[in-house]
């Protein structure tokens, strides 16, 4: 009999079906036994009953592998609302029960034991269902700009030049000599708008920041456009909000599910994001926190979130823009503000009180990024390759990255951006 | 005037519109000057025509970004079988014109040189309709896969053991200590399909072989599959089939224009892909190719080439599935064939007669591993994590991984692979 899927079984009320999947969790009332059965989209209850004077089965044991064929009845109490009765258990592999027991509602341990055992937790629902918050974002990113023809790149990891700072580097032994990855896609990506003019690329950056706090990891997953033909940066903020809405109507959409077995409130993404410029979000932020932080050319992560608390007050908004960052604060292919030079054509989008999404217009004419790099002290020379692209005729362009664990992490509630990823990586942890 | 792209001009047939592009090429004939403006998807024709006695316009340089509005007429010998006359032209942005020309329908250069110049050479239509290919590849893999209820998966490039094997692997200073660089998602991939049962990724691995070869780069593009409750290696193969089938299917109705302009022969995907086990391909190739090395535990390129065309011949088909590889060539994980235990589980799929693919069924119980890690004296005390999965139950499973640039490579008939990504990275090449 041709097995099902755990989400097909109500479709099958009345009939015998075959199932497989881990056993999930055993529970023994009187002479019932009920065999909760996990497969890769769900939970099925399996229910047992021992015959008057026989001696009750001898249940398989958690993360044994089984098949089960049996009937699909109504129970509204069941997961799915359905059950599988009369049943017929294969055990097909047995296992060893693993330590913390992922039958149980909540994980209850803490987050060094929860990293550490990965491998096998993140098998709970409730690890699953927030690590499908991260496929289905990745797929609503890539239709909504596949929609809007985009084309999809894949950029080199291994680069012979450091991209922004020579500080946040990892480098690599490259068959004797040094290379680094990339800490993101910035020069690629600018590169191919000269190419395809639209272009996005999901994949792993790198950030040998030694910063050990609650919201890095040094490897993650960053969700990269650029394209060309903007006006300015508003332009790519306007296209910004589109992705962020189609990502965010993406998730709620296909992990219906998921949302509710975490308790999520989903975000709407308002038909205009609020925006401040940054010297008034340090007003607002100084106002807030009675913390004068006005001179520093970077918000805090305090200030972040005072910012995010006043946009959901004052526009019922979970999403902020702040523009016009510091030109000394950004990368050298910013685009300044041609009417306040200090400050740049750039903005984050911060939400829920974290910065997600940084992006902006960039420089586009290679004179001024000869200007550019000379006047930070960097020598030209180093950055041939790229610079090609802005000699050789290059359109006004912008674009984005979307760091992918932050928007999990922010979307799902988690304390801590290890837990919005399988398998996260920070100063300490290369495992598993 | 809202600005239109290239593919959406010979719609607007007897309007006024507007395009922007970069200067493809200018042609002159007599009184007319061709202006040919290529956007991110097309090249469209711009007539300049010349009042008797006026001087003939000066037309803006090579590559430099230009706006024109003008009436759409048909014109069947211009691109898409329209162009613009009665143009207003304005340079947007002035460019030097690159030292090899993008408007000649063939790139008259070298290999070297179109590798290092690749920042600008990709925006030649030849070149562009190549890399396509890959986008609509990796769209196609993912569809498929996600309509057959696999989850989208992202692992860690960063890895604290070295998968495979430890002489083909990147060392990285990860804050003083060694990191590698994954050679493939493997270990990972195994372990996800005990979260989510099936599970599909596309991401970049490293692979430090100093092989300087046609063939190989140091970092390409893996598209990984791995799922769980397979009968064998069979299995893999049928769903590796239709998968193929969806890639190949899904570039020939995105990318039609690419394949007219790079003229090829798209393959088709048999409803059976011919198989032969190892030891038959041995005896096929020694008969082809006169040279006995029916001893060897692999197949070289000159037998994969020979076993192409012997598919092509005996069966019509451009892919050829080779099972039962010598487990002494095959990784430790690798599933014996329980009837012939010196040859495995595995297959490689052949299609014009190079490796594409690379696949099989995985051991899947704790003490297998263990055992087999023991028997090629590796200790399994450096695989705990990873073991943790199968100690914790695991269902057979298997899977594979298709190169996307030898993908690429095979399908546009370029002789070297360097030729079928953007930027490639090889044992002497970091840049661009």
């Amino acid at each position: 009999m041709q097995r099902i899927r755990s989400p097909e079984v109500p479709a099958h009320a009345g009939s015998i079906i075959h199932i497989c999947g881990w056993v999930h969790a055993v529970r023994r009332l009187g002479s019932i036994t009920f065999l909760i059965v996990r497969d890769g989209w769900g939970l099925v209850q399996v229910v047992i009953e021992t015959q008057p004077g026989a001696a009750p089965m001898d249940p398989p044991g958690a993360e044994s592998i089984v098949g089960v064929c049996g009937l699909v009845a109504a129970n509204a109490a069941a997961p799915g609302g359905h059950e599988i009765q009369n049943p017929v258990i294969t055990v097909i592999e047995t296992a060893e029960a693993p330590a913390i027991a992922l039958g149980k509602r909540q994980l209850g341990c803490g987050l060094a034991t929860l990293l550490d055992q990965a491998v096998v937790l993140n098998r709970h629902p409730q690890r699953r269902a927030l690590l499908r918050l991260a496929s289905a974002a990745m797929e609503g990113f890539r239709a909504t700009l596949r929609a809007r023809h985009f084309t999809e790149i894949q950029t080199p990891k291994l680069v012979g030049t450091a991209t922004e700072g020579g500080s946040e580097v990892f480098t690599v032994d490259y068959f004797g000599r040094p290379a680094y990855l990339a800490q993101s896609p910035q020069f690629y990506k600018q590169i191919m708008v000269g190419v395809f003019e639209r272009v996005f690329e999901v994949g792993p950056v790198f950030r040998a920041e030694p910063s050990d706090t609650i919201r890095h990891l040094s490897e993650y997953v960053s969700m990269d456009v650029e394209f060309g033909f903007i006006t300015d940066h508003g332009t790519v903020m306007e296209l910004l909000r589109e992705v962020i809405a189609a990502v965010i109507g993406g998730i709620a959409e296909q992990c219906g599910q998921d949302i509710d077995l975490l308790g999520l409130t989903m975000p709407t993404v308002p038909a205009a994001i609020p925006a401040l410029h940054f010297t008034e979000a340090k007003e607002i932020a100084f106002q807030r926190t009675g913390m004068d932080a006005r001179q520093e050319i970077d918000l805090a992560p305090q200030e972040e979130r005072a910012l995010g608390t006043w946009a959901v007050e004052t526009h019922g908004s979970d999403f902020l823009f702040v523009t016009g960052y510091p030109m000394a604060k950004r990368p050298f292919y910013t685009h300044p503000d041609q009417t306040r030079p200090a400050y740049s054509n750039s903005f984050d989008l911060l939400f829920r009180g974290l910065e997600l999404v940084t992006g902006g217009q960039r420089l586009h004419r290679h004179a001024d990024y000869i200007a550019a790099l000379t006047a930070r002290g960097i020598d030209p020379a180093g950055f041939s390759a790229y610079l090609s692209a802005f000699r050789h005729g290059m359109p006004r362009h912008g674009g984005f990255a979307i760091g992918l664990e932050r928007l999990v992490m922010q979307l799902a509630g988690v304390a801590n951006i290890r837990l919005a990823t399988a398998f996260p990586r920070d100063v300490g942890r290369l495992s598993p």
